[in-house]
């Protein structure tokens, strides 16, 4: 059965990535980044934005749209905004330096905001929200990306799935992490019905002329969430990413973006702009009450009552224990990216 | 038809309502805010938050749970963080000078936000993300609320209908404005469904234990944003809410709360948080290219091609429309809020 995934243990696969990335020349802190975030998607189930992404970044990097040895660059413009230049190169390095600069700065101000320009596909969103997280802020990280969902109503793509990503510290446990495309459906589950030529639900894809439809062959575009009658609401939410992250930037609008994925052009940098939020509970009623508050929150949260064969979960439960599962068991690999990164059996 | 709303000039509305706080008592500045902020809704077309809570904010004032005389303190706690302790009067009061604060900050530090704590109901949040963006910022607006929403597989109502508020300046224009509440639907279009006998759409509401239910008559609670399937991500949304308003400020958690509606209690005040955030577009990519962007963005957005019958809009275009109608032809009030506020014809 040469399409089963294999599993592999993830510090291999971690020392894997970083061989493949420093095979084409990647800077060290460049590719450490990126194989950070990757490996984040990796290990909490979000393989659409884990290792399997290594070989595309590589390409990126030989074809010259991405730069192997970016140096970011930080203008500060108050106590508590900054931008990053990210010259270039993988967004990850940018994403994260922007995050660790927004903990900073809300660690004396309260509350920090710095954006990034220059920059490119930064993988999962919440691996930035978490590393503000684990700092002990809350975060937040938004891009916009390349066009994917029409407008509600709309007969084309226009936004892309922009995530909006928040986190929490929760004492003594993993944090509550909330990492959501703004779409309804992220593109690969369209695929993925193709491939088992099951039916979607209602409301969440349309075809080529921005009609809902719910055969996955005739699926091209994924509706904002909300689906064909709220989809406003998506939309909207797409828009505040595209607004931070565009809009207050400066760089590509979603529809202006050269494709991610299959354009000709791999030789030309896409400009992308990136939004983080440092939020610090000492600067507001106070640690001890927000710790103790957000203990409450979680319990009252997952011990609410349940519809039968149900359990409400906080945000990143699900991914947490995804994370327990494949650091016993190994990260899943589909074929290609196993070959890739020599890891095939 | 004694049942059909009437239509009253924008400015008499005005008036009666500021007559109606005066004469139960309330101080000038903190009706003067609750007015503004009914108006507001009232204007734009959210009736569910315009002028007919007069009665229900003076019956209020009378009981107890709100102060007629509150007395606004800051404790600013870092250069881009304060909280405002609203001493339980209107909870407009108290958002208005949240924003206004966080507008002062942000414009020294880049970025700031806000808490709000000893509040109660603040009507709807778009007023105080709009009163950002009218001062040249992008605004953010948020709150907790008495829990209406199950969780995703819940049983229970567990979350309010919590909102997320954005806006931001278009040169020349009305403002981006995404005023949006973190369920599918507000519990008001449940009950003109049942006043219309009409189904519901599928996914959007549920019975008294959690099931998704298209009868308006069995509908007891409105699901998470997301509905049925990725009914998660509206429910990760009001955790946003929750964190920021309730978590992050020490204030009462959703199923906690006092209802707003129906309580016997109208004496005690419920202790609610809310959450303002402002960001100010000189101190990132500047002004003129934030202005240019946006100039850009939303004429992208209103031109994109669009399915038969269908308009692409920006989000807050309904809303503006409505307010010029309104402008003209005056705000429709229900007879209920017409005899209260001594409209009736």
């Amino acid at each position: 059965m040469t399409n089963e995934p294999i599993a592999v243990p993830e510090n291999q696969v971690e020392r894997h990535v970083i061989a493949a990335f420093r095979k084409v020349g990647a800077s060290e802190p460049s590719l450490q980044a990126a194989t950070r975030a990757m490996m984040h998607a990796s290990r909490l189930g979000v393989d659409s934005h884990g290792v399997r992404l290594t070989q595309h970044y590589c390409r990126m990097l030989v074809g010259g749209r991405l730069n192997k040895n970016p140096r970011l660059t930080i203008d500060q413009r108050g106590p508590s905004s900054a931008t990053v230049d990210g010259d270039d190169g993988l967004g990850h390095y940018a994403a994260y330096r922007a995050m660790e600069l927004a903990c900073e700065l809300a660690q004396e101000t309260g509350l920090a905001g710095v954006g990034v320009r220059r920059s490119s596909h930064l993988g999962a969103a919440g691996a930035y929200a978490l590393a503000g997280a684990e700092r002990g802020f809350i975060g937040f990280a938004t891009t916009n990306t390349d066009s994917m969902v029409p407008l509600f109503g709309g007969a084309a793509a226009f936004h892309g799935t922009n995530p909006l990503a928040f986190a929490a510290p929760i004492p003594g446990q993993k944090p509550w992490l909330l990492d959501m495309a703004t779409s309804s459906i992220p593109m690969n589950r369209v695929f993925l019905h193709q491939s088992l030529d099951k039916d979607l639900p209602t409301g969440v894809a349309a075809d080529s002329s921005g009609v809902p439809v719910t055969d996955p062959h005739q699926a091209e575009m994924v509706l904002p969430l909300g689906g064909a009658e709220y989809g406003y609401k998506g939309a909207g939410l797409a828009g505040v990413a595209t607004l931070l992250s565009a809009v207050l930037m400066g760089t590509t609008l979603d529809p202006d973006f050269i494709p991610m994925v299959g354009a000709q052009d791999i030789g030309t940098p896409r400009n992308m702009g990136h939004f983080v939020l440092a939020i610090s509970p000492d600067h507001f009623a106070g640690r001890a009450v927000f710790e103790s508050g957000m203990s409450r929150y979680v319990d009252s949260l997952r011990n609410a009552p349940a519809r039968p064969g149900e359990q409400p979960m906080a945000p990143g439960d699900r991914e947490w224990r995804q994370a327990e599962l494949r650091s016993a068991q190994g990260i899943p690999l589909d074929p290609d990216t196993a070959r890739f990164l020599n890891l095939s059996v």
